[in-house]
Parts: structure tokens; sequence; C-alpha cells
């Protein structure tokens, strides 16, 4: 089990319009994706991996000269990893609307050669995957092995499979849900109003004032990390630890830090702000809320599901309380009430939402052991 | 059982400068409360109501020509109410550094003639309690019936039975917690980090320049509202219902309002930063999460309680995510240890934190039943 190396982004540009959701259309967009391992002769051992929130198409590797630029899911995805690239050919894409590299509103709006900014259309998990399916298209691959992705990236997954039936034969969802509680969506309307809030906004075009509005992005980055960790591990790691405690291990008495989970809480929101796009925080957001695929079913995830062709494997964590082991398994009921098959992990598992992007023994091996049920029923295996 | 009816506010000066467990001390200070019931011959009758983030000295009953002021414990206080006015003489005191009335930051520093702002000292649990028997000798209480809180209120309570053990027979802790957690304290720091960060705060000196810092402590109080209501209320009540749904019960495709619950979350928002001050809401998160009484003791609850020499009625609500029934557990453990008699209710109701302040007619009930057996205990029962 080694690392992917060096690996490096690639872009491809589409010029037909992509019609979105919230109406209208993008004219003119580029997607930039990465791929890991080799495509074999008939194009069947494809893995789109989806993102979530923060992250991007840079799944696994480094680039070349930066060491530390290691990918978002390189624990899962390389040569004899669960996903393993021996096998599969991996396909990490950048969705719309992020700030690490495909169209964005940070980028020209051709329209007016100015930045979209809040300008830049709201785009939901659907608008993602449809144009995820013309980079396929463009890529010749007409099915999937799998389409893949935590949180955020298990919606898409779940999109897939609704929208594209015969486009993948299994469907990877992760620590995810089949649409946002009132109280996901009141953590994540917090965030919004503390960018919207903050004055360094400026509605949205703070490209054209030189500014950043570093203070929302930073707290709405706080709050959000608060609901990505359990109780219990936060109260392991930081509990009521002093910053100060080898010195004083006293209360300094002022809004400076006193604790440990301050420090940690507000050093993540600093680094945070310093790369994150604000725009792209809150269509991300609306993307979140807005995924809902009984909504046009009335209510019904098992009608919505009901075109579904795929294997199915979900996974869930005990100690996420951001989508709880019951949201997952409302999927797998939904999918059993339609005869899918369904395998679904409930893994035990300290590390709250974010236990999907760590290496767990038994998550790893649960998904290893998927995905070689993937391999052994490809008729065509070799790669290319 | 009928309302209080209508109520008016006292003030009590103390000219004896009152030293802090933060250091320094505050000089000359006025603590504004409120008292309903009468005083019995032996002053054995008196019910101390300490008050949690965002309440006061109105505990009961209205002002005169505004029927809307009603007290934020008016169910629980009253003629014929659990804590039965027509027995006990209940008082109401708000604390240093609220912004409803006693000392606060928004008050004239004697010393320098300006507004405190963020020079107003970081008052803790102990400091109030501390003034709190100041006010109590004033009035010739040298010993309570009972000293009764929920949430931060809770606290004071507890803090009276370790400081004073021998000034209070009964000690009331609803709804809270011998100290907070980790993500307790995270959230509290957004809070602060949302206030900190709102130019319009202008490090505290908000008064002097005109300005409110209406932005943070409206994320403040979006976050702080979401950790007081259960999850499972706050799906019943607002679940992913669209505000225009009586119209088309379309996404808008914006950053406006999509949903009831940000509707909700934002007009609690904005009510609450018309009237609540910013420096009052860093000093009260402090004091939060300071408290810790077990903290000089090596950690042990038991130890820091073992002073104590009053019974307790300690309640929890099982949908509190904010200071779950484990933590009351804790309390009454402690208790136990050291033969205390204590009398543990943890209440099935669906309003999470929140529901320390509702009428829940089981909770009303214990509560009742248990100022029944403080009133039958006393030797001299009636009023003045």
């Amino acid at each position: 089990m080694s690392s992917i190396g060096i690996v490096s982004p690639q872009a491809m540009r589409f010029a037909e319009p992509l019609r979105l959701q919230g109406g209208g259309a993008l004219a003119d967009y580029t997607l930039v994706y990465e791929t890991y391992g080799t495509l074999n002769a008939d194009k069947s051992n494809a893995v789109l991996v989806c993102h979530a929130l923060n992250a991007s198409h840079h799944v696994a590797g480094t680039y070349e000269g930066d060491p530390k630029s290691t990918g978002w899911w390189n624990s899962m995805v390389g040569p004899g990893k669960p996903l393993d690239t021996d096998r599969f050919f991996v396909i990490g894409v950048n969705n719309l609307g992020s700030c690490f590299g495909s169209t964005g509103p940070m980028h020209l709006n051709p329209a007016t050669n100015k930045p979209y900014g809040a300008s830049f259309p709201v785009v939901t998990v659907e608008d993602w995957v449809a144009a995820q399916a013309r980079l396929a298209d463009a890529l010749g691959i007409a099915q999937f092995a799998a389409v893949m992705g935590g949180s955020l990236g298990g919606m898409q997954a779940l999109a897939w499979s609704i929208m594209f039936p015969d486009r993948l034969r299994h469907c990877v969802v992760i620590a995810s849900t089949p649409k946002l509680s009132a109280q996901n969506i009141a953590f994540n309307d917090v965030a919004r109003q503390a960018i919207l809030s903050d004055p360094d906004y400026c509605g949205g075009d703070f490209y054209a004032h030189g500014v950043v509005p570093k203070n929302g992005l930073r707290v709405a980055r706080m709050v959000g990390h608060i609901t990505y960790l359990s109780n219990d591990d936060m109260a392991e790691k930081f509990g009521r630890k002093l910053r100060n405690a080898a010195e004083t291990n006293a209360y300094k008495f002022d809004f400076g830090i006193d604790f440990e989970i301050e420090s940690y809480l507000r050093y993540q929101g600093d680094k945070f702000s310093e790369y994150f796009d604000a725009n792209t925080y809150l269509l991300i957001t609306k993307a979140l809320d807005y995924f809902d695929p009984a909504r046009e079913f009335g209510g019904s995830l098992t009608r919505a599901l009901a075109c579904t062709t795929a294997d199915f494997f979900v996974a869930s964590f005990t100690t996420d309380w951001r989508f709880s082991p019951e949201r997952s398994r409302e999927i797998v009921e939904a999918l059993v009430c339609n005869r899918r098959r369904v395998t679904y992990a409930e893994i035990d598992a300290p590390h709250g939402h974010d236990a999907f992007l760590l290496e767990d023994e038994r998550y790893m091996n649960m998904v290893r052991a998927y995905y070689q049920r993937i391999w052994e029923a490809m008729p065509v295996k070799g790669q290319a």
C-alpha cells in the first residue's frame, strides 16, 4: 500500500450552456479534475469521487514540489488502498461554484467581464451532477463502476443514482443524508449570516474592493467545525484544558483565549478564512439546504429512489450528530422498500462527522471489501 | 392560581467595594431586584430566584401600563403557582454586568466618568452570588428557604450551596451543569467572536460611537438559540417548511430566506440585537465558561460539594443537548456521595434546554411538590 505519488490537475472547458435547476444557465464553464489509475479497455473501471463542502478535485496524491499538498481522501484512494488505483480509474472533479479551479464566483462572467461575485447562480447538487455527467461524456465513460462521496459528496452519489440510473453500477454514500434537518439548515444559516453581515463582504463584490470577509468566514467555519466533531471527542481532546496550562493554569479574566478549544477553533477559522471564498461558502451551504430528492415525490424517499438500478453501499458513524446514523438508515430503508441491493455499515467511531475523512480500520476494511466485490463482478478487469 | 399582577423593580446601592474573583473590585454598584409575596415574621420564607443568560430580576408579574411585560418565570412564580407567593417571599435579582438595571458595562465608571464598556471587570458566578448575599444581608435575610435557578441560574444556586452553606435550606438546580463542556465553550466562543469581530463593537466602546454591534449580537443569538432547542422539536415545528409555502412553495435560489427555520432564527437574532448589550453578552458567556466548582478540588465535584448542608432538588430534561441529563446526574452523584438529601427529576419533555422556562405539567408538579415539602418543614409558616 503506497501513496499515489505526484499528481496534477486537468481542466476541461464546456462551451454548451448548462441549464440550471434554479432557472437560467451557465453559458461557458470549466471543470477542473484529477484522475488516478488507468481506464481499462472497455472503460468499465471508472469511479467518480464527489467532494464535500471544503474539498476539491484533489482527492489523492500530492503536487510536484509541495509534499504537504496531500489529497483529502488520500487514505481511501491509491495503490492497494480501499479504492485501489491499481484496479480502478478514479476521477475527482471540482464542482461549479467552488474556489478551487472550476468556474466559480471569483471568475470573470463573460457577459459582464467582471467577476461573478454574488451573481454567480445558485447551483444545486443536481446541477453539479449534470456537469459531472458531461465530463464523463467527454472522457468517454458511459457507465461508472461506482460513484462515491461522503457528506455532501454522498448526496451527489445519491443524485447520480436517481438522475442517471444506468450510468453507475454502484453508489457509495458515506456519512450523508437524504436531506438536511431544520437544525442542519439553522447552522448553515448562521454561517451565511456571519458572512453576509461582514462589511467586507461588500454584497458579494469584495474582489473589486480588494478585501475579503475574513471575520464572517472565520465565524462560519468555527460554527461548522463544531458540528463536524463529536461531543465526546471534543471532551476527550480538549475538555476544559487551558491554553496556558503549562504555565499559570489560571483563567485570564478577559475576552482573549482561555481554553484550548477556543485556540483550536479560532485557528481553524483563521486558516479557513485565508483560503476559502465567501461566495463559494454561501453557494455550497445553499446546495446542501436544497438537496431533497423526495421533495418532488410528496416527501417519499422510497418513490424518489424507485428509478435507481445501482447497488448501494451506505455507511454512517455512531457519533456523527450532523448526519446521524438515523439519516443513513432512512436511505437504506427506502432502498430496501425498492428491493435494491444495499450494504449498510454503521461504524462505531468516536470522531463525529469528520470520521468519514479519517483512517478508521473497520471503516477502511468495509469500503475495501465493497470495492473487492465490485472488482470481482467486473467482466473485463485489466487496466488498459 | 392567578398571576402576580403589577410589580415594580427596586434598586439598592452598595458603596462598599466588592472584591472580584478575577482580581480588583467593583467600587460602587447598584443591584436591581423585585420581590413577590411577603416576608414572614422570622424571615424564613424567602426564596432567591437566579436568572440565566438573557433574563433579569423581572421573574414574575407585569409592569404598570405594559401588559406584555410578563416576567420570565411567570408560570413558575405567583399565587398558587409551583413557587407559591402566597407562602413564600420571592426575590429576583439582576446580576452585575447585566444590561437590565444592575451596574453593567453601559453604566458610568465613577473612576473615569465614562461608560465601563469592555473595561467592566469579568465577573463570575461566584461574584454574582457574593453580590446577592449582600442584598440578602440588606434585606435582613440570614437564611433562604431556597435558592433556585435554571441553566446559568442553577449554577448560581449550586454556588450558593458551596459558598454559603448555612444561608440556604434548599438548593433547586434545574437544567444546569457543574461545568461547561468543550462543545459548550466552543459555541460560546463562536458567539463572542461574532461580536468582537463586528466593526460596530469598536473594542467595546460602541456607546461613545453611537452604534451597536447588531450583526455580531444577531449571529451570537442565532447560534445560541439553536442550542436551546431540541433537534426533534425543531424538526417538528419547522422541519423543511418553506416560508412561502402558502404561495409558490418553491426554492428562491438566492441568499434570502427559503426556510421557516431561517425566518424564525433571524427574527430571534434581530429582536435580541435590539435590546441586549454586546458587552453583557461577552461577560455572561465568560461567567458560564469559568464556572467549575470542582476545579479547586482537583476536578472532584464530590469534594467541592462536601461543605454543602442544604437539601437539593435537581431536574433535567431528556431532550436538552446543551446541558444534558448526564450533566445533572453528575451533580446528583456527587451529592449522593456526600450523603446529601437530593431529589432528582429527569423529565421527558420535547423542548430541549428551553423546557426549563416552559409550562410542562409534570415539571411544574414536581417543583410544586418540592416546595410543598419545604413549606411543610417550616416551623413558622405564616407571612408577616
